[in-house]
This record gives C-alpha cells, structure tokens and sequence, in this order.
C-alpha cells in the first residue's frame, strides 16, 4: 500500500464533500475530535445570529419567538435521531458530569421502589475501574450524600457481565472507554443487567456520533452523553440524557422528583408556584435557564452528523481505524508500540490507543509537527498515544500522513529533546 | 417636569457614554433588563473570535494557550469585584440552580459539623414564601433526598429577622426579591443569621450589576446569583457562585465534598484518578466541562459593569427610579396602580413593580408600542407590572416615554382588545 491509495480511497469516500462542512486548519492533521471536535462551518454564522438578530434585536421576546424555550427538545430530538431513541426521551442541558447525578439518583429511587426479584437488598452500585474519572465521582458524590446506603463496586472491562448479580442496583458503563477505545455490547450487558433485575446507564460520551447507539432496540433504562466531542458543540457544549419513555411515566405514577430540582424542571415554571411540581416529560431533567448560544452551536454539530448518517459514519470510522492499525503494524513495528485497543472493529469505538514507553513526548512531538493526538495516563505500565477518528472530516491521506509522523516520529526519536518533557494538561 | 428635563438629566449623566457599549433596537424602550440584559456591542465579536480563532484554529490546544482551562476563574475574579469578594472566593459554572444546590449542600454539611451554641438541632431551613421559585425548588429538592431531615419555613419578607432562631440551619434569601423589588438589608440580616448560629445564603440574581453589594464586608457566608439579568451575559449565561474563603478552608480541613462532584472539580483532572479528591480552592465547585461561548460572552457582559464602576451605576439607578415613580406618581394616577415597591430607595433594587388589575393585557399592550418590561404573577390580588432600570443603557428620557405609554395604554384602554389576553410566557 502506498499514499496513492489513500487518495484513491478518498476519491472514492461516499462522505468526503462532508469535510466541506468544516473549518479546518491547513497545517493541523487532527486526530483528537474525540476531545473536541472540529467546528463546523456553519457555527460562527449561526451563533451570530443568535446573539445580533435573536438576543441584541429581540431581547426578551426571543424566549418565545426564536425558539430559545424549545431549544433544550429541539437539540435533544435531534441527538435522538444519533443514538435509537424517541424524540422526547432526549434533553440538551447542563453537562455530562451533572445529568449523571440526574439519572444515577433516578435509577437508585426508581430501584428501590420497585418489587424486587429477590430478597437481597440491591445496596451495589456497579461501574467499571477505568470508566472515566467523572463519572467514578459523580457515583461517588451521590453515594456519599445518601448517607452510605450504597457500596460502590469497581470491576475491570471484562469482569462487568460476571459481576452482575442480585445485590446490584444500578450499573454505570461507558460505552467507548475513554483510554482504550474498547466498546462494551450495549444490547447483550443491558439485557444483562436487566435479567438481574438492575438498572443500566449508559455514558455515550465516546460513542454519540461515532458509532451506532440503538438505545430503543436495546431496551436501555438511562443514557447521558458529551456535545463536544463528536457531536462537534464546542468547548464544553451542553451534554444530553436519555430516558427511556416507560421509567418517565413511573416517574409521574411514583410522584417522582429528581434531586436538582429548578424551574427549568418545573410543570409551569412561569406560575412561579411556591412548590416544585416536576414536569410530566422529559423536561423535568431541566434544571437552570441553558445557554442558548451553547445550544445554537451544539445544534450545528448536531447537523454534521445528521446529514451523513450514523451508518455512513460507522462504515468509514472502521476503515478509518483499520487502515491505521494496518499501517502502524506494516510501518512502526520495532518501536515498542503496543496496541491497547481492541483489534476486532467490532469491539472499539472510532479510536486506536498505543501504549508507549515515551508516550508523553512523543505526543508532544507530534504535535509540534502538526499532528493532533492525545495523551492519557494509562493505570499501570507506559502512558498511551490516543487518536480519534471522526469520519466526517478526516481524510485517509491524513491516516497515511499520521503514521508516517508517528514513524518518523519514532524512528528518528524526534521526541527526545527536552522541550518534549514537560507536562502541560489538556481536556 | 417636562421632557425636556430628561434630556437634560442624559446630557449631564456621567454614564451617558456608557449606552454606546450596547446594541439596542431604536424601536424599543427596554425596561426588562434584568430578565435579560442587553447585548454589550463587543459580544458577537468576542464570541466569534473564540469559535474562529480559538476553537477553530487552535482546536484542543486552545483549552492551553487561549485560556480556555481559566475561565470560570478568571470570570468569576471579575464578578467579584462587583459583588465585594476576594477573587478567589468566586467560580463562575453552571446555572444559580445548580450553583444554590452546591452551596446549600455546604451549609447544611458545614452547620452539621460545627460545634452548636445550643442544645436544639438545627432541622430548620428557613426561607421566605415569595422568594425566587428556583431557590424554594432547590431546596425542597435537596431537602427531600436528605431524607426527612431538614424542615423547609417559609416566611414573609418581614418576618424574616424574627423567625432566624436556634433551630435554623441555613437562611436561603434573595437580596432584591423579583417580583416586589424589595431589598433585605444585606449586613444586618447576615449578622442576624450568624448570631443565632445559622448560615446565610445570598441569592444575588437581581443585585449583582444593579445595586452595590459587599460581601466581604457583610461577613457573608455564601453566595449565587445570575450572569443573564444585570450581568448582560446572554440568553441562560453561566451563573456564579461565592464562598467565603474561611469556608473554603474549613472545607479543606473537614475533608468535605460537595455533591455534585465532577471532575473539573477535582485537584488533579487530568491525573484521571479513579478516585475524587476536590480541589482546595474555589475549583472545587466546578463539577462538568464549561462553556468556553458562554463565558466568553458573559466576560463581555462583566466588563460593561467593570468599566463604569457599582457607585455610579447604583447613583443612577436610584434617581431613575426615582423618576419614573414620581412620574408614574403624577401623571398616571386614577389608573388603578399600585406601588409593590418599597418607596424608600434604600429599601429597593434597580426595578419598580406596579399592580393593576389587568395587569397581563395592559404589558402586552406596552410591549405591542415598544414598551418592554415584564408581567409577574402575584401570590394573591392583581398581577404585576415590573419594570427593570439597567443605568448602563437607559436614558432619563426612555423613563419620560416609558411612563408616557403608560399612562396612554391606561387612560385610552388600549389594553382592552382580544389580541392582548392570550397568555404566552416568557422567562
């Protein structure tokens, strides 16, 4: 294989006019939209827009006549479309981290008011060891405020079907891990979960937008997931949550408040009534007023994707992904690269992480060539070269030219210099 | 008094200049700042400066070198100056919702842990009935999932003082009340609280911008408020919270976390430690990723206050109110208004609030000829007419023809047509 081919793959890429879509610097090959994506070409203009003809010329009034009110449904049915669920089991608000807590306090109340399969009183709160940190404590937060009723239980990647069992009240996956790549099964560990009488919440920070979510086909109880990554929101975008329909309607037969209750929440938030009376939808996961310019930009990204199509998106983030694993094995062998995802597509998200002994200045390195990766600590052994690859806007010749930075990279030990050494941290 | 008068009063306002820092539509009055501020002329800019040049030229670098990673201090630092707080005593993050439950869950925690002046438990949260409805959400919320522990009083504006005794945990109160006008005073309540034992939290949302305010000197415990209202952030703006630095520290010796512990709050973030340890500062009140737009365009919004200073912006305040209640006062009398509003300026925020019996059609009618300002409920009688006075862009002579509509709308019942009655609401 030779760069020629890479060319002729993108000549022929069914999503290449999609690139057009974005902004994208020349002298950049950006393998880290799985930690901010890029920005769509239509986002300056449209947030503009918001603020010099809805804000600046409407003030007040824009709440009803622009649209802002339905913005957090609108943005939401939107994502709905991304990842298999119903239009209103979507909400756009607050972050990722805080509709955790949202729907991790729904599934512990939820659960304990349920008839229960066994006799065993379901005290575990079930997550994996390497899920992301927020979401390790966020579980920790609540647990912690409600009193020490729940243990919180910690198992590697494969150990989670195992350690299912009849005293787990809810269980907190991501989808994609973070640092891995590694994809759970979401349909097979739902259904597991659920056989075991447990409640499942999925985190598709990693996944909404790269890979195919089917939330509805796998009958999922909870899900929240990330704007800025590959939903391409911006810096720090509004997250989203996903409950599924049947646990709302449990939730107004129980009289059911979750725990952040604001008026965004509320049934008639302008009655300005003394009492909180949640929302008989979705919209009771509303908490604040939301950022509409965040949201205007978030539905940009949105967008992106919605004119592929996810299945589009799955189809070339493989051969993406193949084709990087293909090189790096042909062309960086003997530099003690060791693959830390998993080499079956079927179970990675749209990201190849290498471990390596010199990983932080190596990524240094690359970025100063040019090439944007990540860097992340791994828990024991050599840090780990991350890259993301988000099919809407990288080309295979950029796949080419990345392991050719990386092997020369590498094979010169560019990254041996001093400069390379220190630590700075990035998102 | 003629209009001409008014137009003197601009001539020689010292913070005329000030108007042309916003873009205002030459077809409105805009009485309704402080539901939402006007758009400062350097918003879009900036905001496009952040998408274009930062996140998209910089991409995940910006997090680093634009200053992205600073921002909710660097804000916060700057509200701070308005509000009579040491810089690093503010963190600007999510909505006054999300930022009262984080604070309230720190008082309770707090009081919890103190050694008691008295041998009664503290079960009392203590609040006033027409507080801000969020504020009672919030708490009741909380209060809720703290399981029957805490007893959520609420009492009038004036009973206030009275009702703060030993069985009082915390006093959640807004400073400039949003539907009367009425400001508590902030110091004597505060030290009122603190006497008996109890802690004080301040909501500032229709103070922070509008009406001089020294936490510092009050000796205040904690602290929220609003970046959309006087703060001219944009449409559901960051909100800011406030800790008193002896809290902080205290918080640090009792090894507390606050519930909504996500990982921007954590001391090391990108460690990506499985376990959460919070940062030792105000940091420790972040919880997911932050909005780099929105802050980007609430820092705009700060710096119109920032540069005309709270003692001028406060001086003008007080004598346009005081304008429009003596014009109200002399040339719509008969029309069956009521003053809400304390009379005593010192006893007021930057808005007058009028009750009419017809109060939702009358507002409508105002807005249809450019009046803008805002329908409140009230708890009983006839609704409200409020009406917000931002010093930074209005004029003497906008007071002049905004009382000018009012008494035309009032005395030629051009409120009393169909087109008026159909409720819509808006935030």
């Amino acid at each position: 294989m030779i760069r020629d081919d890479c060319l002729e793959a993108d000549r022929n890429d069914p999503l290449a006019a999609h690139r057009q879509q974005f902004v994208l610097p020349d002298d950049v090959l950006y393998l880290d939209g799985n930690s901010l994506g890029a920005l769509p070409r239509a986002t300056a203009a449209a947030v503009t827009r918001v603020i010099e003809q809805e804000w600046g010329a409407r003030l007040i009034r824009a709440w009803n006549d622009a649209g802002w009110m339905d913005a957090p449904r609108r943005v939401g049915a939107k994502i709905a479309k991304l990842i298999g669920a119903l239009p209103h089991e979507v909400l756009c608000a607050d972050s990722t981290s805080i509709n955790l807590f949202k729907v991790l306090a729904t599934a512990l109340r939820l659960q304990a008011e349920r008839p229960q399969v066994s006799m065993r009183e379901r005290r575990v709160i079930l997550s994996e060891r390497s899920n992301f940190p927020t979401d390790l404590y966020i579980t920790q937060g609540l647990a912690d405020w409600l009193g020490g009723r729940y243990e919180i239980r910690l198992v590697e990647f494969s150990e989670i079907a195992a350690a299912i069992d009849d005293s787990v009240a809810v269980v907190v996956l991501t989808h994609v891990n973070y640092r891995t790549g590694a994809k759970h099964s979401l349909t097979p560990v739902t259904y597991r979960a659920q056989e075991a009488g447990s409640l499942m919440i999925w985190d598709l920070a990693h996944s909404a937008g790269a890979v195919p979510v089917d939330l509805n086909a796998a009958r999922a109880d909870f899900a929240v997931g990330c704007g800025y990554k590959y939903l391409n929101g911006g810096p720090g975008a509004p997250a989203f949550l996903y409950v599924a329909d049947r646990h709302q309607k449990a939730m107004v037969e129980l009289r059911f408040v979750q725990p952040l209750s604001g008026w965004m929440g509320h049934r008639a938030p302008f009655d300005f009534a003394s009492t909180y009376e949640p929302a008989r939808d979705i919209d009771r996961y509303g908490v604040g007023t939301p950022s509409i310019l965040a949201l205007a930009a978030l539905e940009c990204g949105v967008d992106t994707l919605l004119a592929a199509g996810m299945e589009a998106v799955r189809a070339k983030s493989v051969r993406l992904t193949e084709l990087f694993l293909r090189l790096v094995e042909e062309r960086c062998a003997s530099h003690g690269l060791d693959l830390v995802t998993p080499r079956d597509a079927s179970y990675r998200g749209s990201q190849v992480c290498l471990a390596h002994e010199h990983a932080w200045p190596v990524m240094q390195a690359l970025i100063a060539r040019g090439l944007i990766g990540d860097f992340r600590e791994s828990r024991e052994g050599p840090g780990i070269l991350r890259f993301g690859f988000a099919p809407l806007y990288l080309r295979f010749v950029d796949v080419w030219d990345a392991v050719e930075a990386l092997r020369d990279v590498l094979s010169t030990r560019a990254w041996d210099k001093p400069e390379f050494q220190q630590r700075k941290r990035v998102t």
